[in-house]
């Protein structure tokens, strides 16, 4: 167990933000409420998954809804909190640790925030190794893990458990709704987990992964190199495709942020153009009508001066940025991980085929 | 506290038809189950409000959805009793009785199959005296009582608890989404009441109201003479309109069905045209464009030939109907009773006049 410093979230702000692959909210609001936390002498230690013994329990836990809305509305760091008592309170335990469901955008700031309130450490884990946009779309679901009960919170005082669910599709239905009525933006815990579970279908060590990323970009800026190949090199990416953002088609509907964005190719990607679609993360991209990217891979949109991340809530006309794709956690590789987040789970009628080259079934879980 | 037997039940789902004023669902599925518990022994008591103590626990419950989806969809009786048992094991308390949330159609039926599945007795009462579509068009409400918890279940094996609403529009708004996810059906276990609020807010014996209501009708039928004359005696109402089903308009929406039906004239009514509007219950008629009743008046639209209730359900082209209304229980002539069930209420921007004469100040409950 560590205790994390100022540094360290801020470096997680920037390495979350670019995991997201374009969604888990922008972890600004979180950042700037765990700022004024550690200012108040708040401070949050993170947890080894090997620390933790097979009994222990762990809340998991995220913001949900549609990121264009976690972007407009500001959040209460109590929220979260509270979404993990209401969970104590429910099944009348408490929780050894917080987890985050997903590490990518400001999700990976949400159980620093509970953490810091409750006095209790951080799993260094997550179910996603990135962000994702639906319940079932988990390690803990590719593990058969059971997807109830989840507690779901908003700012007004409305409070919902859904306390059993028919599958993971299900509590993605149910608890979506709800979210949905609270103004597509929901403080949650997740189904509780156990340390053994954690261990053997947690995606591990994604925080501190996240907090080396975020680091490495920031020294690249300081430094004046170049902090796309920051990126690169820490996480073993390849770049994709570099230009111009020409056209952003987007809505909020059913508690999603949908839409496409177009991106005319600057330099040596000029004559191109990508066309990359995303339900709150990138989803697929294709070069001049062909697809050659999509999930599990992870999808990075990144800010071509700074390398910082771009969400779909926040991609503009004009931007110059770089596409590039980072391995996905080998879970999701698997046939069960592909049914679940595939390009066929998003409604693409497209075969995966990782850019990383290594084929679905050599790479199984 | 008094035994009911079977002829009780059957009269039940007669009166709780008529008192639906169109909607609380059909109780033919509900008779159905009923005529096979008490086939296969179990027999329900229902219990006087002024039996119980102060600090008893009543379960209120219902079927929550859109009456077409009722029709269309069989309800295993231990749904209900799922709904009340939930309620039990989220509190870690028993309840003593059990009560309709709307003595109208289906709901009217719905205690006796929780109770006979669990042994407990039905209390002579419920919050509407009728049926209401939404959650906050109940005498709790106009009563400021608490609108949390709920609890709501489903065939497949979901379950939700809606822990805290903050207000009785949101419990209705986030009960409702829930309830649409289910597919427009669910079962649910109201906000328990205290023995002494029931006694203060209840609409108190409707049960027994619907019964005698039944009786009347079941009895006129038997001796040929005119039914509509026997519900207009049983209730103190009065007769609007007569005429022939000409037109039926009706979709199911947001878990609601919604809708309008046109009655052509016929005998003394010939030459007009009644209009009528639904949303699961009759809201307002129109008698050549002029309103002349609406809720909380209630309005219940009944075979001409059997006096029995007609459902914005079940209504269709070419029936021989009689329009009549019935007086509502006092509590919602209040302007607080009004504001949540008047015609405003339902979106109709019509000042509430009562066919029974009493301006809305002199019945003020």
């Amino acid at each position: 167990m560590r205790a994390l410093d100022a540094e360290d979230i801020e470096a997680l702000a920037v390495g979350a933000w670019i995991l997201g692959t374009g969604g888990g909210g922008s972890p600004y609001h979180g950042l700037l409420n765990l700022r004024r936390l550690y200012a108040e002498g708040a401070r949050v230690s993170l947890l080894d998954p090997e620390e933790l013994d097979d009994g222990d329990e762990i809340a998991v836990v995220s913001m949900m809804g549609a990121p264009l809305v976690i972007l407009e509305r500001l959040v209460d760091s109590r929220q979260i909190a509270r979404a993990v008592t209401m969970m104590e309170e429910y099944r009348g335990r408490r929780f050894r640790a917080v987890m985050a469901i997903e590490i990518g955008g400001g999700n990976g700031m949400q159980p620093l925030m509970a953490a810091a309130h409750l006095g209790i450490p951080v799993v260094d884990a997550d179910a996603m190794g990135r962000a994702y946009p639906e319940a079932q779309m988990t390690s803990f679901a590719v593990g058969g893990l059971e997807p109830a009960p989840l507690t779901s919170v908003d700012p007004r005082g409305n409070e919902v458990v859904v306390a059993r669910a028919a599958g993971w599709k299900w509590m993605e239905r149910t608890s979506r709704k709800v979210c949905t009525e609270f103004g597509s933006l929901a403080a949650t815990c997740k189904a509780p987990r156990l340390g053994s579970e954690v261990r053997r279908w947690g995606v591990l060590r994604t925080t501190s992964q996240a907090i080396r990323l975020g680091r490495a970009v920031r020294l690249a800026n300081r430094r004046h190199q170049n902090p796309i190949e920051a990126v690169l090199a820490a996480e073993n990416g390849i770049r994709l495709f570099g230009g111009k953002i020409v056209e952003v088609e987007r809505r909020t509907t059913e508690g999603f942020l949908r839409g496409r964005t177009l991106v005319e190719g600057l330099n040596e990607d000029a004559g191109s153009r990508a066309e990359i679609a995303f339900q709150n993360e990138w989803v697929v991209v294709w070069r001049d009508g062909v697809p050659i990217v999509s999930t599990p891979d992870l999808i990075c949109v990144l800010d071509g001066d700074t390398g910082e991340a771009i969400g779909t809530e926040t991609i503009r006309y004009g931007q110059r940025v770089v596409v590039v794709a980072l391995p996905s956690p080998p879970v999701f590789l698997s046939e069960r991980g592909l049914s679940l987040v595939g390009p066929r789970a998003f409604g693409y009628d497209i075969d995966f085929r990782s850019v990383f080259g290594a084929s679905p079934s050599e790479s199984a879980a």
